[in-house]
């Protein structure tokens, strides 16, 4: 199983999931219990009451103001996890406080910080496209039962599109065009290319963009460890010019996937998956179609990978993969990964003098 | 988890439950066949066959006269365990018998005694309310995904009343009123009292009492460790004269809420519940609303419960709690199980000459 | 649990179940890919892909001609199970290459072996009723949760027709009757016989025979471990001459019943079941009726083993069983299946010089 990264960004949430309503969700094993309090600010705090380890999500479990009360015995929680009440006392106990989790709210996501240590200057990555007027976003999050790991080797190997995806978005051309991988190890990211200049045109685009003919598509995935994913998604009728030097590329239409890979347990996942479009902006009939193609893609990909978890449970130890050229992308996610985990739990055994919590 | 107390006798089935159809219970990890002899003498015994270990209490296996046959290959049993016949062969082997359990019939419960010690003269503790003609009885049993001991805390401390049961039987005075607690150790029983003199009257209580306005409110719990809780509720308006000193209290209502509590596995349990009454004796309509009011809140812990379990196994070992006064008598009866658990196994190790099994 | 006996054949599928659609079935813990190739052969590969472990019995996973294609990134394998396509680029690894099973087509059933050693001259035993145009024959794969074990007891031993199949094959003669058992353990073939010489007619027997009145009836077992149980049943009007010496049983009417038993995981097992007849050929109605009677009694065979399994999942370590005359049969089958699994995995531990895989 691949390991967790702690000590890392990651996002819990979509913004618009929360609300005044409390949501439970589990990121790297921990329970985390979301709300946004009065004047609009989100909370993540540990999701067990410190008293019996009742979920604090689950009902009769509520909010008053910005507060939340246990629905089992009534103990009552501020937003630094502090505890403010407790029945039959009035003294409440020193050490009765819910661990906090530092937030950022960005670009659509709630991320939460996942770690012993604080994040101080490290921010989570930008998706700017997913907050902003010249996009049109279609979006959801699919849970999946498999390890987060084979997500990210289904994302960072778009060979599969042609036959997990065919008739979808895969074309033959996908597998059949090599790819250049970079990686950057400091930074923690992985770029993998594939431009393909003479293409077939897949429904996915061919209907929402309305090119008829073959086209120029370029696929170029940026993928920052351990959470977010980006393909930078260029398509153009074959023949078309190239971005200008300026950046400028009126004649192509631009599509920025975006994928969040959060581990919830170690053989569950959240799929939080969004499409930002630059063209068709406010063409509901292009947003529905995305929506619900994209929607069918993602599922596709669920759908296999709990079947390949479920395989891989049954394998003896010690089973062997083989890899070739098309997982160099993936193998260097996976390196990435590894050292995050070890980075991320050899400095928690050790903290660093000052460390906030 | 909760260690079992063997040696103790268990509530394996409300009397009315025993008859001429074969009933299978699990009581601390065994598995217990039921049934009622041709004279109306119950019985139990181990709920496997010697052969092949098939569930006597599965059919096709069925009752012949007092006599119970397996099923599969038809070995036939009496009631004192013994096997009296095999097919293919007039030799019974004499090792073929089943383990039969000492069964006392009290107070509308069947009582087996699970150890491998003599109960010699131990005999369960009483709940004569359910047998008495003076009490009007509604009851139940619900299974919980749970350690037993979850639902001893649960029911030691009813401040969750006010919380997991608002609108129902809980009101904030039974979360404001501080208890005491009395602990017999020699006689492994838990006393805890909360009496709240000018307290909101519950729906539970207006509904079937009639009376209007606040009330006087006792709970007084005598756990008998392991198996039977019982609370004796007293409520009177306001203001009214307290219990003579003869034990006469004519201006109170009286229920008597009995609890049997009965480790099944590790973590599933059977939850017997009862409520008797001293009022509004033949009212059906009062014991309508009784029975399913009751059930509403036996079920509202037993939804907790289920949820707090799934929640503690996911919990990484040394997870910790944190205890207030409400707990007091909780870790009481926590600390006579443990002691219960060790004793039965102990003398299980040496057991004393002339034991009968 | 019953050890698993390696380098032995078993039958995997119906030949009518292996065609031109991807079948998966999982023997010994081994998943396998069935199908069968344009001109008719029957293929047993493995059945995950060598890159990353996709079932390729799982769509959209397929077959391109007598080739078969990945469904998550088009790795595409010969029957011989070598790879001969990988996406994105010319050069196909030479390790790329799935374990292929020996096949055998015989008698309805595909046989495949499984183990680390060549068959050598092995073949599997014979069941030639199935496929015989002097035989009628109805037949279903059921399958068990349970260890395969606990199915080979059950058909070694029929005295339990006479209370799991009560009023189906089961009459009081057949618990009654003492059996005669022969033991080959160079061959590895246990022979159960009982001849009830004065019996009641089932109903199994009366609806398709038509004899009214008692019976002559035999039942002489054949079990070819580990795989392969034959049980020859006779049946006459009591009182009909016995079959001539040259074999020839005018009076007689002759049902082979046929199981395969095929360990699938350490708790699940393969229920092949088969009953070939010689008499009323070209009846619908004796076949309908025997098809729908054989199936309820192998389905009250399969509840009974799910729920056996169940129990002995809950028993301690160490708990006993007690055998008795019947039992003969299957400790007999017991100890050459242990013998069996030894020598598998013995000879698997030092393959012999040579060996083909």
């Amino acid at each position: 199983m691949t390991a967790f990264a702690r000590n890392q960004w990651y996002v819990a949430a979509y913004a618009r999931e929360v609300g005044r309503e409390l949501l439970g969700r589990t990121v790297l094993d921990e329970p985390i219990l979301l709300y946004r309090t009065e004047d609009g600010q989100a909370v993540a705090l540990s999701d067990r009451c410190v008293h019996r380890r009742f979920p604090l999500s689950q009902a009769p479990s509520r909010l008053d103001g910005d507060r939340v009360m246990c629905g089992y015995h009534g103990f009552t929680y501020g937003t630094d996890g502090r505890c403010v009440f407790v029945p039959g006392q009035q003294r409440v106990p020193r050490t009765a406080r819910l661990a906090a989790y530092p937030v950022v709210e960005q670009d659509a996501f709630v991320w939460v910080w996942i770690g012993d240590r604080d994040p101080g200057a490290t921010v989570p990555p930008r998706a700017p496209w997913l907050n902003s007027s010249a996009y049109t976003v279609v979006s959801g999050m699919e849970p999946i039962d498999c390890d987060y790991g084979l997500l990210v080797d289904n994302l960072m190997d778009l060979s599969h599109e042609t036959y997990l995806h065919g008739g979808y978005i895969g074309t033959p051309e996908v597998a059949e065009t090599p790819i250049t991988t970079e990686v950057d190890d400091g930074a923690g990211i992985v770029h993998v290319s594939r431009h393909m200049d003479d293409a077939a045109c897949p429904p996915f685009y061919a209907e929402s963009t309305g090119i008829e003919g073959r086209i120029t598509r370029w696929q170029d995935i940026e993928y920052h460890a351990p959470c977010l994913y980006l393909l930078h998604s260029r398509v153009a009728p074959a023949g078309a010019a190239a971005p200008a030097a300026d950046g400028s590329d009126p004649e192509a239409f631009h599509v920025e996937v975006v994928y969040a890979i959060t581990p919830s347990t170690q053989k569950t996942t959240y799929d939080f998956w969004a499409v930002a479009r630059d063209f068709a902006l406010d063409d509901q009939k292009v947003t529905d179609y995305l929506h619900a193609n994209n929607h069918t893609v993602v599922m596709q990909d669920v759908d296999a990978l709990n079947v390949l978890q479920k395989s891989l449970d049954t394998e003896k130890p010690g089973y062997q993969e083989l890899s070739i050229n098309i997982d160099t992308g993936g193998l260097a996610a996976r390196r990435i990964l590894a050292r995050l985990a070890q980075e991320g739990e050899t400095r928690a055994a050790a903290p660093a003098a000052g460390a906030a919590r």
